[in-house]
């Protein structure tokens, strides 16, 4: 169990997850905002790297904001809606691309050339103009029609299909989760025999993505130089390794203190760092 | 490709499925009643073997006597859901049975000494009453709330999870395609890593519960004596096939006469025999 | 925790697991014999239903003679290779069935009308002669050569592929294990596309084979009659509960008494019961 | 079908798989010299983007040297073993790293502060040693012995397992395939229940690695300069789309022109261009 803020030390940027590490379904994490002062203090930068595609980078931003925490500004933030946003610029230039999600998810879609539509709006008339579809969220529209939907066109099309969010389920509640968009499209995958292009951790692509934003500012910038902080294993810490950088498992979100030397031994996935939270404690002298 | 008549002569009882073989989203197969009533005269008996188990044999058969098939009565057919029924019969013998489906599928979760109760009315109050699960049908349920409570029942109650219709999908039209609850099962195993208990075709289990059925009745019949009628390599083929039973692929439901070939050589499935549909076409001098 | 004796008072008939029940990497668990001995006293029936397709029962069952278990005769062995044995007599009348596994494993697929030919003797000259693959035992050939043949005939032909013991691995000591020919054919499986046909536990069609077995004998016998003790979650009790049979897992084999209350929360395979061990303690007043 | 070579007068560099595209199992594709001299003429950049993790750059390209193409040099070659190699660097600093391939593919694993061990060596002398597994290739051991090593390796010990060419199978001959370390891989992972990391087409990483290197030269180059030649889709097309690279399949490897419209309908991997091949046909008056 390493302290969390002894190890902010060794490094010059820092990537954190955002959910079970900065917030959970009751909020932020209390304290977190004295881990963004002191980041902001010691001229430390950071990033959230999320695979929610839920919202703009604007959108999730604001909540930060609202919640007191001044630090996390839209330029922070990297979600896996921005490379399906980067894919579809440099991939399908133009026609209709269909998706799943709510209005605000939609924003990743949005390009000069493109026209988008909700699947659930797919007929007749427009199946043959879709060039590409896309699956933002979970929410946003009914399940068993848009699952539907999503099976039928992948049958009758050969277009790339897109998931921003692969994340399988969430937690709503200390004991409840809520099935996500990844999760929703096993199913339409193993049904159809065809394969989505999967965008976020633990794919590597996320964090090139951010790794291709901070040298623009930082060329000097290596990735020993770069702490992936999350909450779990197969995505944070997974995708973490495997681009090489070094990673840090917080407690605060989907393991708890009991369980997860078990889970890393039966996964065989391992943090370089365990710390409690991602919290600093700071204390009168500090 | 086998004259369809021909081959019926060497069999002493028949298993047809019953969807792409008997009737299609149009309704019945033109010629359908012919090869039953051939049947009848030959004194050949029959049963049908599918897994749908969205209606009880009774209403399954109601839909065939509407439609002019008399000779198929509700003893005629064996469904994946009555072997749902046989296990919770035998296994849980007592508490609540949740499940996803219609009213009508209930009926093979109907048993003294168990209450049912539709998952969407799973709750803090009687979760923890809850002996089983069983995944039924894909109508009846909204899909959001009844697989995300799917999910959060298994992950919180270590109990049986049944799907009795393993398909993943099933023809609508000539064109569209409908997720079945076999479809929906695939991504609540996923998410929640737990096993269901998958009854119906291609596993053994159903034509094994056909056989005690006509054992009772001609102890003297042996596997040798049955052919399996489907359209389907990877349920009605693949399961006939795997039980010992001589089988024959029919062009008039899943495959077509372009695609068969193709489909045979990629999945390794091969039917003992080919016919263009299950039609018995009878002449003038017959 | 229940007693192993006090429940078998209550079946008439025993269905074993032999490694990890009867015997290990070690030999005989220790004062096994006691259990069968009190069956014979009892005039209560038992089988073992194994995976081993290895050699035949005489070969299976001399094991157990040389060690002193005389009541394990061939009759009492019900192994997976024999359900290979039945599919070939129903299903591959003639031709050269190809194998992969020793000398002795062959047994299970001589049959009249049928030639056999190890995988390793595959040649230009008789792979068009091959009517079937079966996959016996993960000994008596070169993995890089067998496996490699594998592929390219089912590349080459659709013949039906069988794989005659479908687990994964088998425990070697106390702390290693073997990959399993179950284990070598899902590589085969995943590479060629094509799917194997598995006998062997889970599948309900070795338990169904044993039914008919014993009802020749005794027809009277229903399910319920029935215990199946095993020491695997997976096959043994995943099996049987599927099957309809009540069941009894013992700590003497894969699962150690400080994982299997884990281990049957994670999986969701639960036994009706939990035993120490199948040894049954006799006391002096006994 | 598009022109090659009026193709490749839209890029600036073009990234070429090898097999199937530049050789097969008979040896350089015949007239692909005549395109790597016309890169050299148009001052067109390449590189050779491969999942070959046998030998080491500079022993890949001599075997195009002494074939003729005296292009083809050490450092345009980017393999999916320097992938492995940087991982290493970054991740497992110290320690004995445990390998499967021949001699030669150890290179990647060679750097200061590590030993090397291959796997057959493994002892209980060693084990513990042991900070990674890497597996390179499917020669240089004996199947039955590495693999039950490797699994027994990864239950014992919590370290990354690497996997550095993620290919299932390679064509031999005309006819024939070989199963190559990423199938061998796919059957430890199911057994043992661990993840690789996996290096190489499809994953964007080794893309990444290829742009690090070229935006050193030339830091203007973008995505949209960039062509992927490959012969399969599910590698190097899908690797390629998903990059967000242009792409182009020849038909002088996996694909026949009588499947490539049927396989890219059924996989939905779809690329931007078809070609014959990547040989420039150059007439008299060129």
């Amino acid at each position: 169990m390493t302290n969390f803020k002894s190890l902010l030390e060794n490094y010059k940027i820092i990537f954190f997850d955002a959910y079970g590490v900065i917030k959970n379904y009751k909020g932020l994490i209390p304290g977190i905002e004295k881990t963004f002062d002191w980041l902001r203090e010691q001229e430390k930068s950071f990033y959230i790297i999320t695979n929610d595609a839920s919202r703009s980078p604007e959108l999730l931003a604001d909540v930060y904001q609202k919640a007191g925490l001044y630090h996390i500004t839209p330029d922070k933030i990297i979600s896996s809606g921005m490379l399906a946003k980067e894919f579809l610029d440099l991939k399908v230039k133009k026609g209709l691309v269909a998706y799943l999600g709510t209005e605000d998810s939609a924003h990743y879609i949005e390009h000069p050339g493109l026209d988008t539509l909700p699947l659930q709006q797919m007929s007749e008339d427009n199946i043959n103009d879709i060039t590409a579809l896309v699956l933002l969220d979970d929410e946003g529209f009914d399940w068993m029609d848009g699952l539907n939907k999503a099976v039928n066109l992948l049958r009758r099309r050969t277009i790339p299909a897109i998931i921003a969010n692969p994340d399988g389920a969430y937690p709503m509640s200390k004991r409840e989760v809520g099935i996500a968009i990844g999760g929703l499209s096993y199913m339409v995958e193993k049904i159809t025999g065809r394969k989505f292009i999967r965008f976020g951790k633990p794919d590597s692509q996320i964090f090139m993505f951010a790794m291709e934003h901070i040298t623009q500012f930082h060329p000097e910038i290596h990735k020993r130089d770069i702490l992936m902080v999350g909450d779990t294993l197969h995505t944070d810490i997974l995708g973490g390794n495997k681009f090489g950088l070094d990673t840090a498992l917080v407690l605060t979100g989907n393991l708890l203190p009991e369980d997860y030397e078990n889970r890393i031994i039966s996964t065989g996935i391992a943090p370089t760092y365990i710390c409690q939270s991602a919290v600093i404690e700071r204390d009168i002298l500090d």
